[in-house]
Order: C-alpha cells, then structure tokens, then sequence
C-alpha cells in the first residue's frame, strides 16, 4: 500500500488538513503564522488567496468564531483537498464558516466577481504565494511546480487582486522570504500602506528566513520594521513560547498600530 | 558671546569633529554606526559621499590604520568644516590619510572623474543620505535644509554614482530610515547585490529607527536579513555592550557572508 495524503493536525489537535504526499505544496508552520496575523474578534470575511489545502485560512476560522473564510485556489486538486478537509468530523466546528472559490488569484474584473471575489467586500485578505527556493527550480512535480511557480510579476498581480477584493480599511497579511521584501513593498504602492514587517529568525543572530507583513489598504502610515521573532531558543529544539502559541492558535500577532476598521 | 560651532568627541576622544552649532546636518551615533560598517584591514580606499563635518569617514580612518578616506560633501561650508577638523592636532594621528573632495553626489561622467572621483576606484563607498523626518519639513535653516532635502530619487542618484566609483566586488555601505527600504533595494537593481540588511531597534520589542545595509558591486546573491542590533536593554539608557563598541570604534559589523574582494 502507498500512502498518497496524510491527515495533518494543527493547532494541537483542534482541526485536521488533508493533504496530499509527495505533490503539491503542503502546508506548515508558513500558513499557521499567516494566520496569526488576523487578530480580529469582530464579524469578518476573510479571502485567503492562494489557500491551497486551506491550512491558513481554516486557522483563521478555528481561532475565530466570528470570521467568515473563503480559500481561492485555482488547482482542482487542491480545491478538492480543501472540501475533502471541510467534511472532515473534527472540523465540524467551524466547518459551516469556510467555503472553496476555484479561481486563479490572478482573475480581473467580471471574471474575478462572478467567482464571488467581489470588490471591497473582504475585512482581510491573507497570502502565502508560491515561491521557488532555488533549491526546488526543476522540480519534476507538477502539481508542486504550479505552486511554487515563479512569476516575474507574482507580488503585482496577488497584491492587485487583494487590493481590489479588500474594503477600504482593511487588512493584508502575508508570509514570504526576506529576498521578496522591495517587490511586496512595489505592489502595496499607493494601495496597501502603513505596512508591518516583522522577520523570522530561526535563532538569535541568525538571518531572517521569513517575514510577515501586514497592510491597511488606502492607508498612508509609514512603513515600520517590528521587533523580530526568534523561533528557537540558542541551542533548544522547541519554538520559543510565543511562537509556539502563534503556531498553535493560542495567540495572534497583532498590528501595532493601525488595526483593520469597518 | 555665542557659540556658532562645537568640536565634538567621538570614539571616547580618539577623534574629534568641528561641527556647526544650530545649523546644518550634526552627525552622531548614526555616523558612528555607518563607519563600523566597513570591516576591512586591508589597504583601503574609501569614499564617504555627503560626508558633512565627515564624522563617519573620519571614523573608519581613526579605527583602521590602512584606510585612505576621501570625504566628498557638496556644500562648501560644511568641507571647510571637515577641513578644519583634518587640522585639529587630535586629529594628527590619521588626518594625512584623509582628503576632502568639494563635489555633488549627483555629478556623473567626466565632472565627477574630474572631481576625483574615478570609477571603479574605491573599495568601501559609505554614505548616511540626507532625509526629512517630518517633524523638520519646513526647517527655516538652509543649510540644514540642504543636508535634508527630500528628493524622490536621492538613493537611485547616490548608489548610481556609489556603483561607478566602486571597484567590482568593493563594498556599499549605509544607513537610513526604515521606510527607504524599498528605495534602496530598487536602486541597487543590478548594481548591488548580496545585499545584507539589519534593523536597529532602540528597545526590546520596539520598532527600528534605522536599517544598516551593506551590499557588494556586481554580486548576484540574495538578500538577507541579519539579527537585528537593539541599542539598549528593557528599562536601561545606556547602549547594549555590543552598539556601544560599534560607536566607540571598539568593533566592526562585519558582512556575514561574501566580503568585499580584491
């Protein structure tokens, strides 16, 4: 027998993804920090674009008992990934507050309205975008190699589409590698401001492997630079403590300054 | 009796610099925090482009006994400052390795090769590029509104001229506001690459007031953010053992990966 998906658990046990093994992107700790970024108790809707088997976005709604999340992915695959997750029993919860839109994030205009991604209508956009490691640039799996595609233009387009799909005031969360910083900062432009960088150290003095960023579309703050996140500790295996809960759903990271408005 | 000038005490009195009282850019800590940026005890040629009273230049010359360091300031007032500080005698010790170029970051062509300055002839190029912090948009002072000034393509116009006077592989240094990041980043294009990037953060926890960059002519490596540098502990006002030998000349901040080559 060969296993072909895995039920991963998240948040400590509090719900379940089904992922495919061996092909696609399968999500971790990326999406679970993603997630963290949207700490928001009111009513909201959230697009997660991109969402792949949907990690992100059901943290979101397993964290959130008001928030309303769409996941947006183009791949069929995926897609059924994601309702194949939403079925799950341990998922019941929140399950009803999810819903899968197949759509390339990449749509505009009627095309991307008449698959539900209607303009201004999302209290927060969240993102992980496909991204190659160099490591991974001729990777015979497709399905992986769709979402890991490189695109010259890929913060342009994703941050465009969230623009337009976000409400005036609302929030953009994303997670990518420290090298994609002046391309996000280029497509948030006159769109998305009063932007939050936080890097991700794997320990102290060790460089950034990741940073989260968050946004307030039509806002006209600076840019900040936040204090850094250290995942280890020196020499120890485990996540430092409030890492460890961003991971688990037991605290999110809020913006400092400028929070999302209705 | 009023003072127009002061001669201030940097590297706990191992140098000192004649600077303008109430009028133009003074430099400090961020003066020091650029000089410590050039790691290199190898026979050197530097230029610090908008050097002011040329504090940082003075700097890299005071702690590196085979740096030649040519401070290049457009304002004639402020190089008969530097020039005056080159005579103090406390000064003796390094002030032969140092000259003083009357020329604008701008020049480009044979109007900067006739002001000494010759492509690809520096090993280290340092610059602090002026900036407006808001708080000082409308400073009634011309001088200082000089050193200041907003221009919306101050950093592509300093690292264009810091590209051509840098040998291949030489070293780019700077400091800046947060918010220029992406300026940076954009106009070191291809110019600049395996560039390396550290927040300063005044406290635990607390946004960065400057990033430190270095970068190295021509590289194709990518990006990186280092640990960030906190300049003091929780609740103290001393700096952190560590930012303070950076500002007394004590320790370089040194690449982590490729150095500037010969």
């Amino acid at each position: 027998m060969t296993s072909t998906e895995s039920i991963d658990s998240f948040h400590r046990g509090r719900f379940h993804v089904v992922q495919p093994l061996g092909q696609g992107h399968r999500s971790g700790m990326d999406a679970m920090l993603l997630a963290s970024l949207v700490a928001d108790e009111r009513p909201i809707r959230v697009a997660d674009l991109g969402a792949g088997a949907g990690a992100a976005g059901m943290a979101v709604a397993s964290r959130l008992d008001t928030a309303q999340v769409t996941l947006v992915e183009r791949s069929p695959t995926m897609a059924a990934f994601a309702r194949r997750s939403l079925e799950l029993p341990e998922n019941a919860r929140f399950a009803a507050r999810l819903d899968v839109i197949e759509a390339d994030v990449a749509w505009k205009g009627r095309e991307r309205a008449a698959a539900g991604l209607v303009d201004d209508s999302f209290h927060h956009v969240i993102m992980n975008p496909p991204f190659n490691d160099g490591s991974d640039r001729r990777t015979p799996d497709p399905l992986k190699a769709e979402a890991h595609a490189m695109e010259e233009d890929l913060f342009e387009i994703w941050i465009r589409t969230a623009c337009a799909i976000t409400r005036p005031g609302g929030q953009l969360s994303l997670i990518a590698r420290p090298e994609s910083i002046s391309e996000i900062i280029a497509a948030c432009g006159r769109r998305f401001g009063g932007l939050e960088i936080t890097a991700l150290h794997p320990r102290p003095g060790e460089n950034a492997v990741r940073i989260l960023v968050t946004a307030i579309k039509q806002s006209r703050a600076r840019l900040a630079f936040r204090a850094p996140l250290i995942m280890h500790e020196d020499d120890a295996h485990r996540f430092t403590a409030y890492v460890d809960d961003l991971n688990n759903g037991r605290a999110a990271y809020a913006r400092k300054t400028l929070s999302a408005r209705r």
